[in-house]
């Protein structure tokens, strides 16, 4: 949750006038969105947000990001759409950084995801990649295997103030992962982030899908391990087997699962668990005391990748082999 | 700025359901008000702000804030309106919270304040004062002079390692405060808290005053004296005459000021200036490290207050006498 920047009033009203959408009546700043901030400004034709984005992101992915939401909205996904100005330009400058006004999407993240939205976002990720398919545009994930050994070493010695024995841990998990990571499934454009607070839901169904400041080109069941690992845990740290069926049952009524997808499941969890964890060490260990954004905490993925190591196989995660 | 508490979705649902404001689309945790959690709610039938009411709000006095709020509104003040359940309700309870549904307000506020918004402010204080006179409900002063030496003494020692004698400084300053603090100007409600960030402007006129939970019994003139101090300084620490003239000027022509309140202007600022500096000292000193809010650096108030301390009479605000 993250307002970095502020907006001047007068600057505002000037950067507006360039679009069709009526006369500005406020702008908020929203706690959402980690890296960049996030206003929501009401015109007389209805809410839009604006994002200004922040140092965390390549200013030279952007144009990536806005036309691959643009496609995916243009297929039916229930994404944010770049609002383009009367000269038909969407990424612009305020505040001294890049800035996009998007569309609104009605919806509410879930709080408490249930199996029900489980089923949900299973589907809504698997229209997602197929939407992707035809899409002329790609990105490196520049948070894959390759780079995860770099963010360990780069957190050096404090990886054991979390959890003595922790850097140990990784470092042999990591080894483990580096020769069973799986390379020749289907891939494409994956969102990388679907974490709860970027999904919406009205009257129980997937309304909207924000934040794809992470998408990049990689294995689709990767995404599906990502999602496994942000949907599927209770707050107690249990994993919740029936959210995962749900889950992964939901994705397979939109595009069915290779042999070659299912056995790397466990995999591709461990992986995604390492991602999430990872980030949040370095996160946790150089945010200075004092900072804006609070950290999270990375024990959480400590315990979610222990999890998936101990599973016996696919049928851990709900699937009738 | 801030967002304390979340809000459940369903929850929300429910909570919203007792409202004839149509069915919810949206909520979004806003950076807007430094007490509570701020989030606005999208309905079909328009914006609207959800306030909880956080611990340094005194649940007691929520009543007299929001009749005072809705007497105000039926004068015509643009200010919120707290809305009201079918049953008539408008305090409730939301995440273990009071809660109460407020109207949105059109309108920006001016991150940076010109003369024109000085008048504006000056002109719709006067209104806020003149409005409020028949209105059956009243509040102590909690921030006021009887509370500052305990203000003081709480930061103890820490009040110099902000800046080496301020302790004395300070101590000294309400010395004379006390000995020369008016007693019998004319009195009524007052907002208290009238800063840039509580007024909204839209095509330069004023639109919306926000945050009355600082709203108190007092001397009309010290409103005077806070808005003094929040609108007529320029971000280097020096004191704009000018907007001190027009503000004036605008409350005046609403509401002509006596001799006597005239005569006690420079106190008056002096007083408010102590009362924002001994509550950002206590603040700044009482902060853990990392804490969700960073607390404001009081230097600015000590600046401040050394120009109300050094003016010659009330014409250093542009008063013609």
């Amino acid at each position: 949750m993250a307002v970095y920047t502020e907006i001047d009033d007068g600057a505002l009203v000037d950067f507006m006038s360039a679009y069709d959408v009526g006369e500005v009546l406020s702008c908020k700043g929203i706690a959402e969105g980690i890296e960049n901030s996030n206003f929501l400004v009401t015109t007389t034709s209805g809410p839009f947000i604006l994002t200004l984005y922040e140092k965390r992101v390549d200013k030279s992915d952007l144009p990536f990001f806005l036309g691959y939401m643009d496609h995916l909205a243009g297929k039916g996904i229930p994404c944010p759409v770049p609002v383009k100005t009367r000269d038909g330009v969407s990424l612009r400058e305020l505040s001294k950084r890049p800035a996009a006004l998007i569309t609104f999407l009605a919806g509410m993240w879930p709080k408490r995801p249930t199996a029900d939205h489980c089923a949900g976002v299973g589907e809504g990720l698997a229209q997602l990649h197929l939407a992707g398919e035809d899409f002329d545009g790609s990105r490196a994930n520049t948070l894959g295997l390759s780079t995860w050994l770099d963010l360990l070493v780069s957190c050096d010695d404090d990886a054991d103030s979390v959890k003595p024995g922790l850097r140990a841990r990784l470092n042999k998990v990591l080894d483990t992962l580096e020769v069973k990571w799986p390379t020749d499934l289907p891939s494409g454009l994956i969102h990388a982030d679907l974490f709860p607070d970027n999904v919406f839901f009205r009257h129980g169904h997937l309304s909207g899908i924000i934040d794809f400041y992470f998408a990049c080109a990689d294995a689709y069941a990767y995404d599906i391990g990502v999602c496994l690992n942000a949907w599927c845990f209770e707050s107690d740290g249990s994993f919740n087997i029936t959210k995962a069926r749900r889950l992964l049952a939901g994705y397979q009524r939109v595009r069915p699962l290779s042999t070659d997808e299912i056995s790397n499941l466990p995999i591709l969890a461990q992986g995604a668990a390492m991602r999430f964890l990872l980030t949040r060490l370095y996160d946790w260990v150089n945010t200075p005391a004092g900072a804006f954004v609070t950290p999270k905490n990375p024990e959480e993925y400590i315990q979610k990748l222990e999890f998936h190591l101990s599973v016996k196989g696919p049928q851990s995660y709900g699937l009738d082999l």
